[in-house]
């Protein structure tokens, strides 16, 4: 049976292609998921996609990814810097979680420099557009494998 | 002709697979370096490979990536905190960087978390072991492309 | 046709007139509301007058006025100093935004001096009671006029 | 006829018994919610017991508890250290409110060192484990008596 | 007989219209005086308006205001930011101050963040251009009036 | 054979009734030691109760403490903020330790917001006034048992 | 020949008896003269009394004493927290000078608390009310004796 | 009968003559309580005078302060930087207290400079060598006059 | 037609020869002002000299040299590390200005290190003794040439 | 007649051998001073051994060596990073001082990492174990010698 | 026999004239060395001119400039902000030392702003373009007179 | 066979003898040499003795180290306070380190007062001249020893 995959949005991310496109890009989140899925099913993943702007959705699916033994590729958007609620939540998991942002949030002003979720994440992936959550679900695939690279 | 990429390191990783293993694996940097040459000659660069743990090396590697219009994907380890003159020799290339931590320096001690060289890179991958260095090589690659992502 | 404008309200406006009535007044939401609409119709906007105390909520709303390309009131009450999604989501609009609060936050306790929403608003209405909000709707007119002021 | 006291329960805390066992303990909130039910029934209180992982469901039942003069014993967790709105909320009620955490926040990392909602209490219990709930409400008992201790 | 209003400016405010027009507009002082005497007409004060780049003038009308019993609406410019002087002279006043700065001071550089006025001030606007004088004069008759908003 | 609890207290607390009222409350310390007593008895612990305003006193105690495996209720008073030395000593006890505030530290003045002694303490209750002690003997009681709680 | 004694004091104390007299009393700055002069006669110093709300005024009556090589005696009121101009004045002077206030300063709020003046003060008096001018012109007194204390 | 005045000295003045006395002076803590009897005899005190290299003796002597209505000229020494036992046992004097430095504090090294105990503190003398106490025997004096200042 | 120079002097430089002669030389500013005339005619400047320590004397002089179009040199002394209302009229000036210090401020106290006007300088020039002020209009012939050095 | 040197300890180090031995060693307090006996009468001092965990005890032993003229070795223990009046007490000492730590405290938790008492210490020697004690009387008597090392 | 002036220069000053141009202008440093070559004849000193970004090949030439007395002129590029080596090498100089930047440091971002190597210059010239060289040249020609500016 | 003792020296040491002797001292760096030869052979180690100005050289000596399990005495004066490449050579060591200044720069200025060095040596002599050459390696023999101190 295929492991599972979580991943997981925050907010405003459904607005990609509209959001500043200059610095997000002109993709939509639409062809971000499709990206995934097929990226997931190459290297042998089930995937949930999820988008939501409330904090509580994130933690109540990490909740879920933790029953469900999942690992977790998150692009926690502002509440990168804001919610010590999903960083508890991600404490939780005993899986590997990869954080992803589209664009390289240690360059931009201070308010989007330090997320706190970093801290429990297993990697961190920033400033490569969209393209960083093909990135994401390929470095997860590597950290969930038994023997440590 | 193939574009030209240099894959630097900096100090210490010369000692790769005996330093702190727990922490940065068990392959050596001449594992590495054959991991990037599959890689590079995959998407299609000509692979520069270098590492020292002298900081003017990396700043003249740079001087050479900007005379030879290069990519560069970086690993400045030690220098990522307390090198301006990286910082500035990086500052002169317009084609894309990317940066490469092995470890997830966000979720270290308080003098790894901030990288000086973050906010000149166009991407950070950090905390995907020696596998980021192939992460790396496909981003630059993307990032490389005419149009943006 | 009229232009749009959203007046927005933040977590605990609905109390307001009990909430502290020595710091807000003892005026309601309500009375707040007619206020709006009497002073949006005067000077020739379609209103949208809401209150939440969801921080998606608010987002929500804002990625309808930027579909909408209506101008935007907003009183965040204490997602001003917490919530970077609402800026986030403010920063995609192109139209004017005025900020206001009942009371003069500059004058208050250290976690209540910095806004975070003040560095995306064009214009802030602070200390003037319930009826900066009249004041807020006459500020936007004029920056949403053709020519600058 | 008996005063009414709500206690209430913020992010994560739904997982109790799953949560960091080594650091939240084993016992589930169902058995946490019969405790409090058991001291509540024993000092005299009617009693609400919530939980939620929604910053706005509590601001909304703190409004609920103005409204019915209740006596508050919260556990915010996470937004203990984030949430404005709920300080805000919380400012509103006139009677006693004694702030309760399972762990010793004060022994923590430096992001659960500081929370915005002591200030706001009248007393605060950490690291009593689940039984600073039984504690908190015996507090809040003396508290709520008309003779200051 | 008319209540007083002191409209008060200070340092540079002479060169407005020249000043940085991309900034600051077009309009000159003497626009904006005339503006104001207008409104002030409106709502039934009396005007005094000055401008000097001498703190100890400032100082001085304000001590003119305390002994006329007056209003003041007053834009420090720089003074905001740097004079204890001003602020002490205000804290004599026990009629409304509104404070208001053409552009939105709490979106530029940190120099120009914290205004140290504000804290004597019953309301601060910024950001709505020269029109803030208007809105300010309007704000100064609410909060003169007996009963609070 | 009972197990041996310390009470301990700290400077000024023998002034208690006469402190401040206001905020410590018209109870005396012997009335403290009385409640006390007769919780210890309840839980079934051999009291000792202390006060000194000397921090070398408070230091020998707990190497009483040390010597003769007791648990530790404290109250430091002043030296919560400024006594390593105090810090130092409660670090060799291997049995819990709780420490009890009559106000509400986290409520006061910059100075009082942050106990050194917090960091070693197993639990911290504060603003419960004098009947804080009560529930420190309680709570000791339970982290004293064999089982976690 | 008398030595000579300036006594100058700084912004809004022209104000005194009128200002905030709660705090500053209500002694006016003509009073203050007058003891001043009773006390000057007494200890044999010939007196100049200045007051003033420019800095630069402050200035040059430093710079006055210089060359006169008189003893100083300032209330420097805002000057004393933001005048590196009058701090470089007072620099000049080699004979003793002391720093006066009504309030006790280090008791007020933060921005009143670190006087600039007082690094180059030899004695700084402040609480004791108008009082403090005849204590700091027997203060000066005693520093101006040939023989240290 | 006469009103009762506590001078208390505080950690090393004892050594007063020996220590640095290019700093302190030659003059010994014998001669300089001879002054203070001297001049508390002329303004009518009933004296006591105390040096403790002890912070509880400082302590227990306040309370013996409080206890006799006296008023209190104390200078801390060191603890006016560290001891916040101290500064609690002062906010419960309801007389005037005038704290004394030998030194000007305000113009030494940063761990000098900021006196916990001037927050409590009427009046503050500091740098007028030992005839600072003298200073400060009268300026309780008045302090502790039925009329204010 | 010569191009107009400004040579602006701030506070306390009037007494140049006799301020700390050790720090500051022995020159005096009308020496300092013969010599930047024979400067300023040698590469072609006509000359305005000023000095004032009057900050908004500063402030009307840098309004006559942007109506004047003129280049500046200014020694802003003590105002360069208090004057917003400087700096702010100084960033309407579109020619270039050099500030010019005589002593080298980085080397000197804190209050001294931060040059607020330094911001807006195009070059700054310290520690070369009055002989700076040559150097910083040969400095300024360059910057005010067309083509940029 | 043989030089005389003082010992001091500071609190909590008579329960050397107990406390925290995995960082402290084994070794009691009496085999350290039976240590320091024997390299004393090697390097010829005559010893004073104290410890005391009052920190007047130790600023009065420190007044003996004072008046003895010794050299002192201490190892204040806690007193290290809060005891200014030992500060001030070690300051009049004329001859060699050498501050000693059982454990490096430079690599040690934030609250031991600053010792006040390194400032007026000759040499300071941490992290040697107890055998430290011996390498700072062999380094005393080296800086104790007529010619500098 | 003509003295002797060293001309150093740090990381990625070989680049001039290729790196950002826009910022440090289109000169190369053969061109720099030149003018210097020219300067330094004209005011009779005997020039080494050398270039490295290595921090050690600097530490190396100050050691060669000791050892020959010459004077300094030196620009540390990227070493001014991070190299305390050059710093303690400086520090044994006894001639004059110049510090000159080819762009105004003080007006870029923060990582820019202090030069640790000012501390020991005795003048500081940044923002005169390459032409800063020959100003630095004709000022360290004055600071090496005998007589003091 | 002898254990392999590194002493490594960094950055200007070179000088020694030269270099501010008032601080330093008179001896030169072969003098050390020879002392710590002395010892070395005295405790039974083999001894490599080194400087350099070039962090590269000190790290690649640091790897030597890690090689040949040698005990590492180290000196790495400027470097202590900059180098991350150096701190992170010296983690990989499992055998002791211990680090060594000649001058106590915990009384230094700011900039020499964090060693990042410290946080993984396992002791640390400084101030102690160039005799604490001789007690590190007693120390290091020490600490070498199979059993702990």
């Amino acid at each position: 049976m295929a492991a599972r995959l979580f991943v997981l949005n925050g907010p405003n991310l459904n607005m990609l292609g509209l959001r500043e496109p200059g610095l997000y890009g002109r993709a939509t989140l639409e062809h971000v998921e499709a990206e995934c899925r097929r990226t997931a099913t190459e290297v042998g993943f089930d995937l949930f996609f999820g988008q939501t702007s409330a904090e509580h959705q994130l933690v109540d699916w990490v909740h879920d990814a933790v029953r469900q033994e999942a690992v977790v590729v998150i692009n926690p958007a502002a509440y990168s810097f804001t919610s010590v609620a999903l960083l508890d939540a991600l404490r939780m998991l005993e899986r590997p979680v990869v954080e992803v942002h589209i664009t390289n949030i240690h360059a931009r002003d201070a308010v989007y420099r330090n997320s706190l979720i970093s801290s429990v994440a297993d990697a961190v992936i920033a400033g490569a557009g969209t393209y960083g959550y093909e990135l994401a679900i390929r470095a997860i695939a590597r950290l969930a494998e038994p023997a440590p690279i």
